[in-house]
């Protein structure tokens, strides 16, 4: 079968491997003939203003889609853009609709997380309420947070874990050279899921101690249990190493800068603009055993650190944006995207596509009983489903010593 | 000529490439048919308490030392001992010539920073007091910093330049997907000399805008300047990126959290235990604009991230911990390595040795006519010095998906 144009749109936070997937859109989009190839800028919310490239005129041979596939963050450019629901606003589907026949669009696809599914689901609906035939609504999944339901894992998650294991193995061996006490802090994205912080446990093996304890939002975080876990270990090795999940909360729900601030005895270390769940961790240990401590966040960079990305992770990236045009191609609409895991050991992985409805809004969580150690550490069973997805080197391409990168 | 036994030491903060000098030391050491190459654990430190490995008994074959030259960090561990003077305290000298006589020593040689040839210079004199002929003392540059007189350059500041220019560009293209105003603001190491945040400049090219502005501690930082220049930036676009060397002080020499603190209109952000630079800059601006801002810190990740080490870097850092034995062998004492730059274009460098006395103690900054437009941005002289310091990639042995590190 013959794909009509096409139009695809980035959402939400970048990854290493969001443009690996826009590369599997376009490659699978020019191998099905698809006439037109439209990138939205910045997503739904430059549809909506007509802003959109041809994106043959940027990516004119196979070196531009190999350079795609190893730049990090959004090519097309990203939003924050939430649909609103048809009931408030039927004029901003009017709008997309409106705009996609301008371009007489027959695929829309949106490469995004949660939120960015629940904009396929509602546009297919709103399509099929409005016996819109002739347009089909694919989602590409997308989210280094890993906390999509139904997949296996996420597109960007293998990536951002080899960067955290690197980093974490690196800062291991920096912080055991010196005689002192020094426990270092390291800040780790996932509000709700801690599935990245998870990650800082694959640091651990025959060259490397890795972190000593790792925290993840799942349970909760009780600080002075937490103070006495580092004073323990502290007794035979004078260098801690702690990865916390930046969401990570005590018994009441509040984060634990929140915690601290209202905690009396640590009101010096709250200031809550300021600190962040390492600072306010390390501020506290300092102040009760007088150690350096050094707080360490790893910020934005770890999701687009594409410079060390995962090559499963942008293979994968770039096979799951093709299987989705496929699929459109065969005429299914209001579907995402997933990766199915056949086999642990070998890692054996499958593309397949699954109803929206089961994806969009539905957070998935680090299993309980993968938290071992009385809420400090990962099983096997959570290393042993994490290390496949960080295996394979991408090699950027390197120009005056700097990683390659497009853009628009 | 043959060697006697050798001793070697690393000392002072870790970098990328502190491994691949004591590699070199090694490596010569064994083709120059040292009996024995002794190394001190931790430095003079662990030397006082006779705390020393057999090298040889690590690097067993060549595979050893190649994975050596990849791991970051100071494989022997380190130290920041800060040598007495002879007349304070005369028994630590008497010790550490008692511990070389019993292991034979006839070399020297100590890996670090200023205040490690300050080690150099204080025993090579010592030696020379008490007629002490028959022990060399040589000292390896070693700092990321790139603060050390005489040498071009320093081992290090390559790879710790190429990581940051390489994140500069990811974190670049991660901020300008939003359509939201937003100032990412890098802080970088740096107490006094500003080459580490000079480098950032290097993120620029067809590629990538890069760091809008550049601060160097070797200009006076103003803040309300430093506010209307963003201002001004923000006009044209929406994203604004700022690299800050962790050292910028205000006129009157304080640094710019101290003086944010002490200003009481912006002292909801200047809380010092936790405000870095960074995060003190980020709050002035979300305070005066109302802007989301990004306050980023590369902290002990710059220095250690050797995954992404610079080849040029790495292959120096050897050479020059060869020549230092080599001229060890030669009859040399009281001597450290330095870099020769033959020429820029194209990059030819030679490695020398330098008289300890001329380098120890002495802290080598940016010169002030390659910091231009008014503080803010780095010369294309400046860019022509570091550029080439950066080229070549280190490829790292990659273990499950991690890189293999050496370790005691």
């Amino acid at each position: 079968m013959k794909l009509g144009n096409i139009i695809v749109g980035q959402s939400g936070g970048p990854t290493s491997v969001i443009n690996s997937s826009l590369a599997g859109v376009f490659q699978a989009a020019k191998e099905l003939g698809a006439p037109k190839i439209y990138g939205m800028k910045n997503g739904i919310e430059g549809l909506l203003n007509e802003q959109y490239i041809d994106m043959r005129e940027y990516l004119k041979g196979d070196m531009e889609v190999e350079i795609l596939k190893r730049t990090p963050s959004a090519f097309l450019g990203s939003c924050r853009f939430k649909l609103p629901t048809v009931d408030k606003s039927p004029e901003t589907y009017d709008r997309i609709i409106e705009v996609l026949r301008k371009l007489d669009i027959k695929h829309f696809f949106y490469i995004g997380g949660n939120d960015s599914m629940d904009t396929i689901k509602q546009l297919s609906e709103y399509a099929a309420a409005k016996n819109i035939t002739d347009i089909t609504f694919m989602g590409v999944p997308k989210t280094i947070d890993n906390d999509l339901a139904v997949t296996d894992h996420t597109p960007g998650y293998g990536s951002a874990a080899k960067y955290i294991g690197t980093t974490i193995k690196e800062l291991s061996r920096d912080a055991v050279v010196q005689l002192i006490d020094i426990v270092t802090i390291v800040e780790i994205m996932g509000r709700n899921a801690g599935w990245l912080a998870a990650a800082a446990a694959l640091a651990k093996g025959e060259d490397c101690e890795g972190a000593d304890l790792i925290y993840l939002p799942e349970t909760v975080f009780d600080i002075d249990k937490f103070l006495a876990k580092v004073e323990d270990i502290h007794k035979t090795k004078k260098q801690v190493l702690v990865a916390v999940s930046e969401g990570i909360k005590v018994a009441d729900g509040s984060y634990v800068c929140e915690a601290a601030a209202a905690n009396k005895a640590v009101d010096s270390f709250g200031h809550k603009t300021l600190g962040g769940t390492a600072s306010t961790l390390a501020g506290i240990i300092a102040d009760k055993f007088g150690w350096k401590t050094r707080p360490i966040e790893f910020s934005t960079i770890q999701r687009c650190a594409s410079h060390i990305g995962s090559l499963t992770d942008v293979n994968e990236a770039f096979l799951v944006g093709g299987q989705v045009v496929k699929a459109a191609a065969e005429g299914e609409t209001g579907k995402v995207g997933i990766y199915v895991r056949v086999s642990n050991k070998p890692y054996m992985m499958n593309t397949d596509i699954y109803d929206v409805n089961a994806i969009a809004n539905v957070e998935k969580t680090v299993p309980k009983e993968w938290i071992i150690n009385d809420g400090t550490y990962l099983s096997q069973e959570a290393i042993d489903y994490m290390s496949p997805l960080i295996q394979g080197e991408v090699c950027p391409y390197m120009v005056n010593g700097l990683p390659k990168h497009i853009k628009l």
